[in-house]
């Protein structure tokens, strides 16, 4: 994987890049739609393609438990799997380890947890990690790190650091070496192309354990870092504050990901600091609650004054629910309770935030990224 | 409403037909997905014009109910509504009436009834029927009828049929000079059509009174016929004995629908019997149930056999998730209760019905069908 810094924006810390991965090239700052069980909810790869999303996330933890990433990985891999060609990024299980599952045991080693689903046990380590990624052929993995609670001591946030960075060291070397190989992939047309391994940082809210994580991952070289454990309960300016401090410790010819943020002003502001990825539940999660995100605020699709209204959800707005749909029809199809509710709602979320990442890219191209700062922040369109 | 009726197959009674509405041409025979509440279920409008779907099927009953069919003619009618642009057949609410709704009362005026979805109280009449099918701006209405219970008696029967008969009179009647017009529809390009209004011919399993109906409807020149009444319980021999039965009084020159049915062969032998149209939400239902249809027979995508199964549902198909999606995909997204499960599974069977239908409008001009007919009957493809 290359990273390709092509410009920053003088008045911020906002940064133009472009990856360019196996299966494609990616355009930075990007925003990853989450397809947690190897599909994005209710959207068609053709939906996908047209939205031009670029690279997606999958859940390591979810598709483990099922269908299984042997599996998958006898059916071609996951991109064969979900006929999706473009880069596809997974996490490391971890997040979904501490989060969904039954902990039974924790060390150095790893975590032995209880399936959410059907209560069996089974263990996570950072090997595990690894060989789970490789075999559903990912194009950037991610380390195995110890998920934080939110708040937590000094005490507890450094053990946790110092253990995410001793499994970061084994998730490296354990992923030296290790290529996709696929069953019959010669035949078959299946791309193997070798995936980047990402770096985590920990820390909690603290910036000296902050900046110990940040310096000793990058003392490992990885090909890409992610900033993790925020968007957990800690206020707004204090994650901010936490990237801020965190990225003059980041190479500036490395990609930074800010993990599981945010919202639409949550980018904005995190892309002000020089944060180049991100991925987030929340358009397509929200898309299925009827909650809508236009230019001028959200808006909640439910709602009785919606009922006679011939208006598309965001009259600016350029996807192609906008220029098809009433917000009548729209309520309509989330009170009857159907399918075609949460297609068309994600698909307008979806736009919604990759069309703003849209923006911001050109603006940044522009130099002029702080005005679109300035503009975003007074029209408050982004409530979190 | 113009039909054309294009060839005759010679050894059987199928027709090669061809129905001109207002909103654009309908090959014959044709089959109809059903979007009850202004949606095929799961199905953009998109993924509808890439199946070639070239009419659907919407319930009166549900629309008036919600979104209200006031409200959708304030939209500027269904078509705009739901943003479809091909022609759209309406029922007339009375089976759903009858079936969804508790009743409260039924006479010669119309029937008062509950609201399967709040328990308020409404009246529906022949009237009632063809204003709110007008408002909706159906291209192919229906009359209201009076929808017997499986079994009844002859003398049931033949109060229900007269009863039909006399709301078939009050149907045409009050839909003459009868023209939907939208609000504003000058400016907004809203294409206004004259529907057709279609009689149903009834009489449960009597053919004497199946006969006095379609001969009485005749006699009242209607620009359609449908056979409704059936497919709710009767054995599937004797529906087909009375699809024969009833087919040489109604007049060559005008399209036969066979409401609400059915299976793939049942399709084959009502077309077969000389029958034009059909609708049916079988495709769409049985799709949302993981249950879909191949050449060779149905296979229920949930069974453990296709965890590992790297094959199309069905090799011979040529559907977009045949050509690009195994049966392991499919299953782990029906185990995994994801939305793009109903979608696929919705897309495949709807291209199942609809291919199959055009292969037969092929053997039909190429006056083979009693070929088409034998090869079905042999291979089974369609248990109901």
């Amino acid at each position: 994987m290359i990273f390709e810094l092509l410009t920053k924006d003088p008045n911020t810390h906002a940064r133009r890049g472009r990856l360019h991965t196996g299966h494609g090239v990616v355009e930075t700052p990007v925003f990853m739609p989450v397809g947690t069980q190897a599909t994005v909810k209710s959207m068609t790869a053709d939906q996908l393609h047209d939205l031009n999303v670029e690279i997606l996330l999958c859940n390591s933890y979810h598709l483990f438990l099922r269908p299984g990433h042997e599996t998958i990985h006898q059916l071609g891999g996951l991109h064969r799997f979900m006929a999706w060609d473009r880069p596809i990024l997974t996490d490391s299980g971890g997040y979904q380890v501490f989060s969904l599952s039954s902990l039974r045991d924790i060390n150095e080693d790893g975590v032995r947890f209880q399936s959410h689903l059907d209560g069996s046990t089974d263990f996570w380590s950072p090997e595990k990690a690894i060989d789970v990624q490789v075999a559903l052929g990912s194009d950037i993995m991610m380390i195995l790190d110890d998920c934080l609670a939110y708040p937590s001591s000094h005490f507890e946030a450094e053990k946790s650091m110092h253990r995410s960075l001793v499994w970061a060291d084994r998730c490296k070397k354990h992923r030296e070496g290790r290529t996709p190989e696929f069953p019959n992939s010669a035949n078959s047309g299946i791309q193997v192309c070798a995936p980047a391994l990402f770096g985590i940082v920990q820390g909690g809210i603290y910036h000296d354990l902050r900046e110990e994580s940040a310096t000793r991952l990058v003392g490992m070289d990885f090909p890409g870092y992610a900033i993790g454990g925020l968007a957990v309960g800690e206020p707004k300016p204090l994650m901010y504050e936490i990237i801020d401090r965190v990225e003059p410790h980041l190479p500036a010819a490395k990609p930074r990901y800010l993990m599981g943020v945010g919202t639409p002003a949550d980018l904005v502001e995190a892309i002000a600091l020089g944060v180049d990825m991100f991925d987030c539940v929340m358009p397509t999660r929200h898309a299925r609650n009827g909650w809508l995100f236009t230019k001028d605020g959200h808006i909640v699709i439910k709602h009785a004054k919606y009922k006679d209204d011939p208006e598309p959800v965001d009259a600016t707005c350029g996807c192609v629910v906008c220029r098809t749909y009433s917000r009548a029809y729209l309520r309509h199809l989330f009170i009857a309770n159907e399918i075609l509710s949460s297609v068309l709602n994600t698909i307008h979320n979806l736009y919604f935030y990759l069309d703003t990442i849209r923006r911001i890219r050109q603006f940044i191209e522009f130099h002029h990224f702080d005005e679109f700062l300035r503009e975003a922040r007074k029209a408050g369109f982004t409530p979190s």
